[in-house]
């Protein structure tokens, strides 16, 4: 019987290297698989899983409309080579996208890997990473750390003069604001720090888990 | 407390991947590591790590008298932006150089990632392995597949007629043989099977795993 | 810096058990815990814990409106013998009681181990789950199975005749109707089974995974 | 298809309380196990799995010359309700007999869970770990601590006196020596500190895990 996997992380833990690297393994061994990104994710284009190593690839878009399972179903029918369905930013679908994608495990028998965000800017759940955490058959973290070297769990976005925005729109469209994955001490107290830590200090820095793949 | 981590899995798993992608994740965020490879792998050329996915970078080669632990030493004493170990092919390491490593973790408090093959060909564990085996801090499977589906946990040599070679030395110097993992039913069954799956084979085919990253 | 566990389940995965040995732990070496449990569950009596192998221990009751930080805070500076706290029916606490539970990790350097099932008969995340899955530092699952073998991701509600209950309140006062860990499929399918496995249906019966402590 | 699972640890991690509580979980659903303990462990009497917690059960005992296939292969011929084997103080099994354990898995369809210490106090691998960390599907951890906070991984043998034994046999038959689960670094310090904290030292003492069953 195939799975619901859900892999939830804070920002930038490798979320879409890991998925790439997924799908990269299916077709290394003669198999293929479909890949959905969201429209709203416009980073890097609509259509596109790209991630920070410099890996790159097409999509099926989606918007909270679109039907997973009806459309996997078809494609299922026409090629039975496809053996995974993989889903980046995972966290915008909508809860009955989710029971699509428990459909498309029970009823296809193709597994399915969601990766995505656990929680928005505020600390609530996203809808979609809601109803994965409910639904998912397994439950996956994708370990990243905060700039003082504990493991980060929190995204605190950020305005464009570096200060803990508290309020607003879960969902961002435009804007100069930015996010980053802080452990909870430091996300109460606002302090988001350097992506990229500061040369002094770093003498005793010290990571709880090793940065990971 | 800086840990040993001990990534062990079967042929083709991704564990060079996996090295590589955790070494940048170190360097992105502005910290440097150290990599080693044994001499004895001559795949890609001495002193690589490379990955099947297209990634490679250079090592420090080290050999059965190699002293981890002199040489981390002098290096972080030098450096202290160097946050992390990680070592290819550990199954090829010696007791002794499991004991540095440890050493590394709690004298230099630096991390040490250690990947490598759990078994050899005929099922004996790698000097190297059971001693990472033995006393790692933590133990992580990276998970391949068999051609049936199942998880794969053994290591098959297989002539270049494509029968199971039973006998013979641990480590292969030169020669035509190669190593497929499978699992364990089908290496007592001296079926390695094809890593690219026949397209007849596919339409029921379903792995006990995802392919995951 | 302590942290906040979140251990949770299916119906009958042996929670409470779990609860009780990991607080026995504690005690057998000389340290002392915090035990909680809900008024609201009235199986065994207000104030305790209890499990299904007969081990019970009394327990602190709360409702909603109960504040464990305050509590804890004062409890722990009386008695610095107190290293860990333990709630059993997490399910039940509420979107600030869970913020509680984070500030006993953060301020007082005290782990939380927190216990409850994921999700109500409707398939919707209790509160205090759904808060736990997005705050917990350590998510853990306790697994049981079906009546056909898979793991029980489902808690159905049935009634006096065995029938499936699909709509009412999320918490049941009083009545006869009780809960059944089954897999999706059959929860789809509304056929609850048997907890113990009739014998006819056990020859080629097979458990996904063991059904181990 | 069955699996065999190795679940090991130091001293005093509560293995077999765990593997008692498993036992438990398939007699509460109508199914049978077959439980063994070797001959060598006196502690409780020969034949019977006892744990700290107070629970105990009678155990087939084995010496290096039995045979578990042939043994579980006849008595689940008899008896196809018998659908687990688990195994206590599995570090004593032989090589032959871990192939064996795989036989149980793989041709009768039985799952072995098998209980044991890493290593013995010399810091050297026991024999029946090392195949079973060689072969087995499954590696757990079961975790305990030092006196200091951090995670047991090793077993210093002790004498009447306190002091650690640094030499000898692996397996004591007799004598007054006992063992205490320490990290790796009050290992290699030879203290053993006390498994009840003492009082003074509890004032900042941490766990680095929770003491969870």
């Amino acid at each position: 019987m195939a799975k619901l996997h859900f892999y939830y992380s804070a920002m930038n833990a490798g979320k879409s290297t890991t998925l790439l690297q997924s799908s990269y393994n299916y077709h290394e061994r003669g198999m293929e698989t479909l890949l959905f990104a969201p429209i709203i994710d416009t980073r890097f284009g609509v259509g596109k899983v790209s991630s920070r190593i410099g890996l790159e690839q097409e999509a099926i878009s989606f918007n909270e409309n679109f039907d997973f399972y009806d459309y996997v179903k078809k494609k299922v029918a026409e090629n039975p080579n496809i053996k995974c369905v993989l889903i980046d930013e995972a966290q915008f679908i909508k809860q009955k996208q989710v029971l699509q994608l428990s459909k498309i495990c029970d009823d296809l028998n193709t597994p399915v890997l969601a990766y995505g965000l656990r929680i928005d800017f505020r600390g609530e759940p996203f809808e979609g990473s809601k109803y994965l955490m409910a639904w998912a058959d397994q439950i996956i973290e994708l370990k990243t750390i905060c700039h003082c070297g504990k493991k980060a769990t929190m995204n605190m976005r950020v305005d464009e003069q570096g200060n803990k925005v508290r309020e607003g729109e879960q969902i961002l469209i435009g804007g100069n604001d930015c996010y980053i994955a802080t452990c909870r001490k430091h996300f109460m107290l606002g302090q988001a720090g350097a992506f990229i830590l500061p040369v002094k200090n770093r003498e005793n820095w010290e990571a709880e888990e090793p940065l990971e793949a």
